[in-house]
């Protein structure tokens, strides 16, 4: 998304240059560590060419940061920014205290929350950490977006969402009014910058991190967070299941500057000691609130998995491949009931508006093969979710719902279509979807194929899907490789959906590409660093990056060269007016010819 | 592609163990080098669980190669198989010879060619290569598929397509009557595996390769050659611009198993000393005949650029980003007279009638940016190609029709739509569309989402697009992570059509990863290697690879193993009558608590 350049700005501080901030400016680079022994710091720095930017909005210190890439043309292009703090180069981040809790102010002042008493366990290696008493809800008090926006009011997330969205706050606060977008929110991680997911909005990706029991640490998870947001996150779900599910969440939590989901059934598994059937609405409770406390922005609630649909999973050539969904389903058939998170969704629904935390219904039915395809299992499910939404809106609590999954793209639009009207307009949260199973390891390519259709068929947020689905654990370039994958299939279908502004930004770069812009080129660039490195494996030299050609074609055969000087001509003769290009054709013909017909300029002319 | 299992097949060779192949099988790897002083290799050797498989045709010598992946459980998938004798562990590939003239003996059956004298420059490091005097049609004669199928014949040629498809061969010999489709066979490239374009079909993947002035060498695009085969490339264009244009080629073709395409134009401005304006007619005509006579399959005509279309592009963001398309029309503004290509249209059909050499007719005023997409100057070529199919029809030649480029995903229906209704349905052949200019380095990706949706929609090839485009030439590494991109996108496109078959390879593949079997798994994936490296990053051990879980959730969470004890249980218990199911639940469930409620076993029972 690119900003009208008539906002108020404040710029605050000098841009980098492309040779130096790879690794980022001095003193914001590699200083800050998460105690523990690890020797990964978390990375920090300016993107290449960029410098953070400020959008000033009315509310009380209410600036939204936004990434300003530095032209060499003097001019700007400002785009979304999800980075947080660490790309700012005069901010100097130490993710053993966390953020700024920047929401602070904001959410106190609404007057309607209370400190009081937690009852979340002790944190490990937490000594430095920043952790506040939580927040909750006065009595009978609904703190989420939705209530204020419902009742008319525009509060400073609504106000910073608009302006970093470049739409106007009315348009934001009425669609989180009808439930057609959510703005993730916990009053108990105000580190967050606020951001809201709907239709009408720019389409967000989601990360997905998280240790298990076979690998990773949490120093990792806190740096791939941070990585993640560095390339485009939006949000970051923390999947962990494996020991010190809490601590490292906290970790994730206070340092986060995107909002933060989980899925609460995995780590009420652990204290079920990972027996489905010892779970209970007790022990999930319990567990909803502590997450609560911590500040988890959105969760994953499978309540949609019925007792009934079960069965019509056992001739599926898949059969249940959400984790949850199958716990759960776990569950039911041991217990011979209903899902306990159906039959007791109004008291979750009131646990989550008494910290703003927005519904994610979880499909625990979701096709995990082509074959399993909007099957009706999965529709069932969705129907449920439905049901649910108009409950917790009941509740004025947020909802979003997740979809597939593995579906061959002819039957992608069926999602979305019956998810809008099965589900009241209620912002939809895909993963993927993976259009084929032939090509494990490739994945984020297989899925990036279907999000981006999904996304443009009206998606809000879209889950990524990295390298390493179905294979193993993602690293810290698996999260890259799946973040920049699903930043180009949101941006894909922003296009496609005619989102004002979205083209600005592959106008700049287009333009840049067929001025011989190259550094403003790789600066524009979704990932400006291999942009760069990929010019430079054929032609290092610093000479070839002002060059008026490339290692494609070489400098006799470049077309762009050639459509130059084929427009120049056309400019000084007055072919521009194409209407009258016909007449003097041959007298232009003479003329070109007389200047030499150099359609080529030899390397030294360049 | 799966085929049914009651088509005749003759295995020739042993399956080679996912352990041992990976490089090759005894004797067959590495053992072939390309003269010239390289070191490099041509690769060769059986894919990871993979061994060729023959399909015996009627015609005498038909036998179709296929890829047989055998699997643990004793069952086969026979997968379509562009990779050629290299993959054969029983064969011993020789590039210093060439490939054997597989088609030879078809060809002379005809009795409509003549031997004849060619005109070719010498080869350099030529010594040892098959090159036998070039082949033309006796006078008179039209020696193309086109002009056997509209006359109802059915050729060897045709058979194998049809057998390699899993197509009654009348389909294919009707779709090639009736232009929509191309079967590109060159008499004097013997050597190919006959395959064919079109809607009806498979859709087909190109794969670019070829020197500049600036970088690379014959050797290595040789093996650029093999290796894009080896991964799926069904036709290899050689686009070299530098030095040793027709030696590179010879040599490609001589060892190449899939149909090469060329643009002719590239060439002719070499002869012409690199200046447009220089080009003639004649000069064109002289290369045309020289590349027909060395046996390329098909070339790219960009007989649409007429004069009064150029200034169409003058306001566009990117101009002419087509080589070809801004050489010819540098050549129409100097000359100020139409196109040669346009003028000389029907010599040009008479040419490559002689040598069957199928028209790929150019999009030279392609769109280079999204805000160029779908605009009057592509459109008004687009018409022209229309035209000049017609043209092509008359003469009894082969026709396909290039597209964009550049396309945001709502413009990409339309743009085949269009070209379906203008060029009277012959194959569309499109380059990506790329679906955003915003990410560099990643075009393969941009691109996969606009081929997979225009592969969908009707398209019948998809030139692939490496990570290199717009920034540099493509190595090995690239061209391969091109090809599987695009392998990618034809395939979810033939899912999407619901192409007879298709679905039975990602069923394989669903099931493998249901039932734990992962070395079937690796063996069905596109890329073997690399799904088998990802899953051994983070469990590497053997047992790992028969562990009823894997490591994204250990061996507590994993959803896969849930379910299928619910699937067993299920069984066991007649659940899989899914109406009688809720009879009879509480009793289950009582069972299933008796029988420890194991939902997760331990991983010494796995």
């Amino acid at each position: 998304m690119v900003l009208p350049v008539d906002r108020p700005v404040s710029v605050s501080t000098p841009v980098s240059s492309g040779a130096s901030v790879t690794g980022g400016a001095p003193g914001a680079t590699g200083t800050a560590r998460v105690p523990g022994g690890s020797s990964a710091p978390v990375t920090s720095g300016s993107l290449p060419g960029s410098r953070k930017t400020y959008l000033i909005g009315s509310a009380d210190g209410l600036r939204v940061p936004m990434r300003e890439v530095v032209l060499s043309t003097g001019d700007s292009v400002i785009l979304y920014d999800t980075s947080g703090p660490y790309t700012d180069a005069e901010q100097v981040t130490d993710v053993r205290r966390g953020l700024a809790p920047l929401r602070d102010a904001w959410i106190a002042a609404r007057g309607d929350t209370e400190v009081y008493q937690g009852t979340a366990p002790e944190i490990r290696h937490g000594e430095g950490l920043r952790k506040p008493s939580p927040r909750r809800a006065l009595p009978g008090r609904a703190v989420t977006q939705l209530a204020y926006a419902r009742r008319g009011e525009v509060t400073p997330e609504m106000e910073f969402v608009a302006l970093r969205e470049g739409l106007p706050v009315e348009t934001v606060r009425a669609e989180i009014a009808a439930g057609r977008a959510v703005l993730p929110a916990n009053v108990n991680h105000p580190e967050s910058e606020p951001m809201a997911i709907g239709r009408a909005l720019l389409v967000k990706i989601n990360a997905n991190i998280g240790n298990s029991a076979v690998t990773s640490s949490i120093e990792e998870e806190v740096d791939k967070m941070v990585w993640a947001t560095r390339w485009g996150a939006d949000t970051v779900m923390d999947l962990s299941t494996g020991r010190d599910i809490h601590t490292t969440r906290e970790w994730i939590i206070r340092n986060s500057p995107v909002p933060i989901g989980t899925v609460p059934i995995y780590q009420a598994l652990e204290k079920a000691g990972g027996k489905a059937e010892e779970l209970s609405w007790e022990i999930y409770r319990d567990t909803v609130i502590e997450q609560c406390e911590q500040g988890v922005d959105y969760m994953t609630v499978h309540a949609g998995v019925l007792l009934r649909y079960v069965p019509l999973t056992a001739r599926r050539k898949t059969g249940i491949v959400s984790r949850g969904g199958s716990i759960l389903a776990a569950w039911c058939l041991a217990h011979h009931q209903e899902n306990f998170l159906y039959t007791h969704f109004a008291e979750l629904c009131e646990i989550l508006r008494a910290y703003d935390v927005t519904f994610s219904l979880g499909d625990g039915l979701r096709p995990g093969s082509i074959a399993d395809a909007n099957d009706a299992a999965q529709l069932a499910e969705l129907a449920t979710l439905g049901e649910l939404t108009s409950v917790a809106w009941e509740h004025d609590v947020q909802v979003m719902i997740e979809g597939p999954g593995h579906v061959p793209m002819n039957k992608i639009k069926e999602n979305v279509d019956l998810q809008r009207e099965l589900c009241h307009d209620a912002p939809f949260y895909t993963l993927g979807p993976l259009t084929t199973d032939i090509a494990p390891g490739y994945d984020h390519i297989t899925s990036a194929i279907g999000a981006a259709m999904i996304g443009w068929y009206g998606t809000a947020m879209l889950c990524y899907v990295t390298p390493k689905e179905h294979l193993g654990l993602p690293d810290r370039d698996d999260v890259k490789a799946g973040v920049i994958a699903y930043k180009i299939a949101a941006h894909a279908a922003d296009l496609a959906k005619g989102h004002p502004g979205a083209q600005a930004w592959d106008d700049a770069l287009s333009d840049a590409r067929f001025d011989f812009r190259w550094t403003d080129q790789f600066h524009l660039a979704l990932d400006p660093e291999t942009a760069e490195a990929f010019h430079d494996e054929t032609l290092p030299a610093t000479p070839a990056k002002s060059a008026h050609f490339c290692s494609m074609c070489g400098p006799h055969f470049c077309s762009m060269k050639i459509t130059q000087d084929v427009r120049r001509y056309a400019a000084e003769h007055g072919m521009g007016e194409i209407e009258a290009v016909d007449a003097g054709m041959r007298e232009k013909s003479a003329e070109f010819a007389a200047r030499g017909s150099h359609v080529y300029l030899p390397i030294a002319e360049a």
